[in-house]
């Protein structure tokens, strides 16, 4: 446990009417607090991945546009900002979700803007702090959880999703600790996720991600948990490349597979998971000339997830019964 | 094709009486070679990791102590360079074997003992010649082969024994291409294996480790191919941490599982694979006081090899009895 204040890393400097972001690039080596003033600078923020995880993304986008509200721009500004905010980075659901609520209230008033954005982060960390509570039942005491990139404090308005379940269960009391995976190529597991959880006293130990077998065959792991980026109305599980090397490997070693993800994530209207993906350039580590494929993400079928936790409920399969009657 | 030379990483320069290195640790970026006196500097490249895999090591160390004699050591020197050179790797087989075989040697001179180095240099590269002879018919016209780590001409005398199977198999006008692993901490992959194939024109792409899964899903991997560091009696397989896991997820997608070794790997004392583990630094990229974990090695259970192939035959399982009928 710890005395440190929670971590957030969207929030909204009154004074100086300014969005303060904690800069996710210079994590773990330096903790800058960038202050950020209105939309331009913010939506820059989100393509250069200072600010990552669609939640976050989505609050941080909100604060831009109370911020440009309090320096008086005109609805006209307000819609040009709401668009270049989203451009910024289009597949981002909630990013989108979140400037569509607060253009609702673009006629309201500065006050009125800032409130709605105080709110966007407020539901967002009480969604998460739901998803813990529903979830730390799932786990044993002392278990080791392994994780996978980074679905935590970061990637929210705070608590986080595949982590918040991991504090939820080390708040109860359960002695738990993690295996994070350093999830190549962009290394969120060993920059973002061991710097969270170390930062909040919950003990974490970092693997490459060629090793979880090897724990698992050893005894050593007791559940997988990771977050999603979209879920499918079928329960299929999108999430960062290598999500379903590990389900496939849970399953193998009869583990439970949890996936935590708010509402938000799941795409009632699309019946199975997608081939979407991703192509991401990398650093060179290889000969020139030589391809690489940088898919950023994969599909987990609903049949390797043990349950979906969600803060409705807990998905515990057939999912899409069970999804459906949450939703 | 190619109409370069083939890739042979250790050499003996007779005229300067040294033995020449390809310097590993500067591949990709660079393509050096080293020019080495004697047993003192060949035990200090093999410590520093400019030479790897356990035949190319075996062949630096004899071509080492050829070059001690050709200097005109003694054979106390000569017994002194043997030792010192063991201690260098203790784990690698082939290094103790070699020496031992150049040992039997010591008082026949210094001629001698060139053209037995020059036999351990043969025969490494003959076997895997053969390895990839027997191999390369389990290969489907136009596979897609994923590899992982590097059991390359670079490992080895040359030619190599997992890419053994893949250049004879290429050399056959299959039209087979290779997925290779990163691996990482240590990166063989994207360093070496890429390397190594890119320079003999056999189209290779660059994967990240968590990435396997993925592809086979979308049915783009034909079969893996893997070396071996050791092979219990039983078939059970140790090698580079993560071959276990890739084991897993071919046997989940029916793809077969390849394990392409010289019989020196074969360890008939062992019943069966070992929990042997050995851990190894790694670079700084996560939060100071957080713990990683780094096992260079896992064991695949022969229940999870469709083939060991060897310069012997092919053991298809089940193995203890193919084992023992090859030897």
């Amino acid at each position: 446990m710890t005395d440190r204040e929670p971590l957030r890393p969207v929030l909204y400097d009154e004074q100086a009417d300014a969005v303060r972001l904690l800069d996710q690039r210079l994590l773990p080596d330096e903790e800058r607090w960038l202050s950020l003033g209105g939309a331009a600078e913010v939506a820059e923020a989100i393509r250069a991945l200072a600010v990552r995880g669609a939640p976050a993304i989505g609050v941080a986008a909100a604060y831009a546009l109370a911020c440009e509200a309090r320096w008086g721009a005109s609805r006209e500004l307000l819609d040009r900002a709401a668009e270049r905010l989203v451009r910024a980075r289009p597949t981002a659901v909630n990013l989108a979700w979140a400037v569509r609520r607060m253009a609702a209230r673009f006629d309201e008033g500065a006050g009125r803007l800032l409130a709605e954005a105080h709110a966007i982060r407020d539901e967002d960390e009480a969604a998460c702090r739901r998803i813990g509570a529903l979830g730390a039942p799932l786990i044993a005491q002392g278990a080791r959880i392994l994780t996978h990139c980074n679905a935590g404090a970061l990637a929210t308005a705070g608590y986080g999703t595949a982590l918040g379940v991991v504090r939820a269960a080390f708040e109860a009391g359960k002695g738990v600790s993690v295996f994070a995976d350093e999830t190549r190529p962009f290394l969120q597991g060993a920059r973002l996720t061991a710097w969270e959880l170390h930062r909040d006293g919950i003990p974490v130990t970092l693997l490459t991600d060629g090793m979880a077998g090897w724990l698992m065959q050893r005894g050593e792991i007791g559940c997988v948990v990771v977050g999603a980026d979209r879920i499918a109305a079928n329960g299929d599980v999108a999430n960062k490349i290598g999500t379903y090397g590990l389900a496939v490997l849970a399953r193998c070693h009869r583990l439970p597979f949890y996936v935590a993800a708010p509402w938000s994530t799941i795409d009632l209207a699309t019946p199975s998971g997608s081939e979407e993906v991703v192509m991401l350039g990398g650093k060179r580590i290889v000969p020139a000339g030589v391809e690489a494929r940088y898919p950023a993400f994969d599909v987990t079928p609903a049949a390797l997830v043990t349950a979906i936790i969600t803060e409705r409920g807990i998905s515990s399969g057939p999912h899409p019964q069970t999804l459906a009657a949450l939703a």
